[in-house]
């Protein structure tokens, strides 16, 4: 039976790896990569990195071209879906043609495999069309929420109260009801600037060499988080930032 | 200048350990374990192996008596903030009487130290008082959330959508606003009973060898969880659980 690893690899920083990660990049025959035509090359290095470190010699490397997605569509969610659906469909074929029947398969994916991002579904689609048959794990990783809270040094919840994991397009839309607590992910927007009143725990690269840590009440730190966000962005081509907002008790 | 590390060790499973884990580890001259008094056996020695496994032989450990908490009580923040000023004397006073100027102590967490515990606010306080001077750093770790989800397969969040992290105290007063994904952590009143028509995805134990999972529509595998959950914390003489609510597409 062919076996399939979902793998997270933590948020940025190679040291996040956990052990069983490690042992399953070492259990791999076949890493297949997405390589999204973009210029995120500090994180192509850093997964190239972690292959090389901890796989065996024979592991080999196959890449697809990861379908292009209208970033700004009218219909989120439908376009969410229909470039799910070709990513599927890349997956498949790199399946079908790479992955030989007892031969195990990997997928690095940044963070945690579970938290906003789309493999798990993907290969479920795979897994549904019938086409090629499977077993598959999923590690956890790290996740760029966890890697900002420990960075900043601030726990998610406050004693017996919940949270919420957003994203920036909803946050946009209003703050969410019965929460205090509101981490954002996806946030093309800085919608953070509507709330002046909460304190902002802001992150962006992080826990790799460029990350960059910005804290205190919106009113005071938005100009600068959204200055600095700006610059960066232009500086490496693109960005990754994470936050968590928090109203404070008097609120 | 003392330093302190919270390092996250995982979420029951001795490979969730990070390599910036083992790292900090390695580094620790004392670690610090707060004893709770109570009959978790296996955990004391999942972290007893973890730290033989990755510590130098130099290092020292020291065991502090956890306070007693009240399990029931009518005031649940006012108790909270009381065992935890009880928790930072005692943490207080290993660190004066066992950390010198220049060495590094650790105290290691189960799951995210940034995700419902308190050491974090411990240092703090500890910190606020004033008694004794040291910088710390925390070190995130697979949360009983994220090892939850994987074993499950599942994602926390579906696409654009959030989700929200509470307590089963919570969760009796009602199901959260605006959300139709809830993970659900210390809840010892097995409060999704009340939610019928939703999916839950269930596991105690998560990661480690005495893992059990359930998963289905609360209506049918309800009754199942809650006497697993009845006799698996009469043989282990404790319990750790925690779960995922899903409204369907439908609902």
């Amino acid at each position: 039976m062919r076996k399939i690893y979902l793998i997270g690899i933590g948020a940025g920083d190679p040291d996040h790896l956990t052990l069983q990660a490690a042992k399953a990049i070492g259990r791999t025959d076949v890493f297949f990569l997405l390589d999204k035509g973009e210029l995120k090359a500090s994180l192509v290095d850093l997964r190239e990195r972690i292959v090389r470190a901890y796989s065996k010699p024979s592991r080999r490397m196959i890449t697809g071209r990861d379908p292009d997605r209208d970033r700004t569509p009218a219909d989120y969610e439908g376009t969410v879906d229909d470039w799910r659906r070709r990513r599927s469909l890349v997956v498949e074929e790199m399946l079908v043609e790479h992955l030989k029947e007892d031969e195990t398969g990997s997928f690095l994916v940044w963070g945690d495999p579970t938290l906003y991002d789309s493999s798990l579904a993907i290969l479920e689609e795979v897994l549904a069309r019938g086409k090629i048959d499977f077993e598959y794990e999923v590690i956890p990783g790290i996740s760029s929420v966890s890697a900002l809270a420990a960075k900043h040094r601030v726990p998610l919840n406050r004693v017996g109260r919940p949270y919420q994991v957003t994203t920036g397009r909803r946050l946009a839309e209003g703050w969410p009801e019965g929460v205090d607590d509101v981490v954002v992910m996806l946030d093309a927007q800085q919608a953070f600037t509507a709330y002046p009143d909460v304190d902002i725990f802001w992150g962006a690269y992080v826990g790799t060499e460029d990350e960059i840590l910005r804290s205190g009440p919106v009113s005071e730190v938005a100009d600068d988080i959204v200055k600095t966000r700006t610059d960066a962005r232009t500086e490496h081509g693109w960005i990754m930032d994470t936050y968590l907002l928090r109203r404070r008790e008097d609120q």
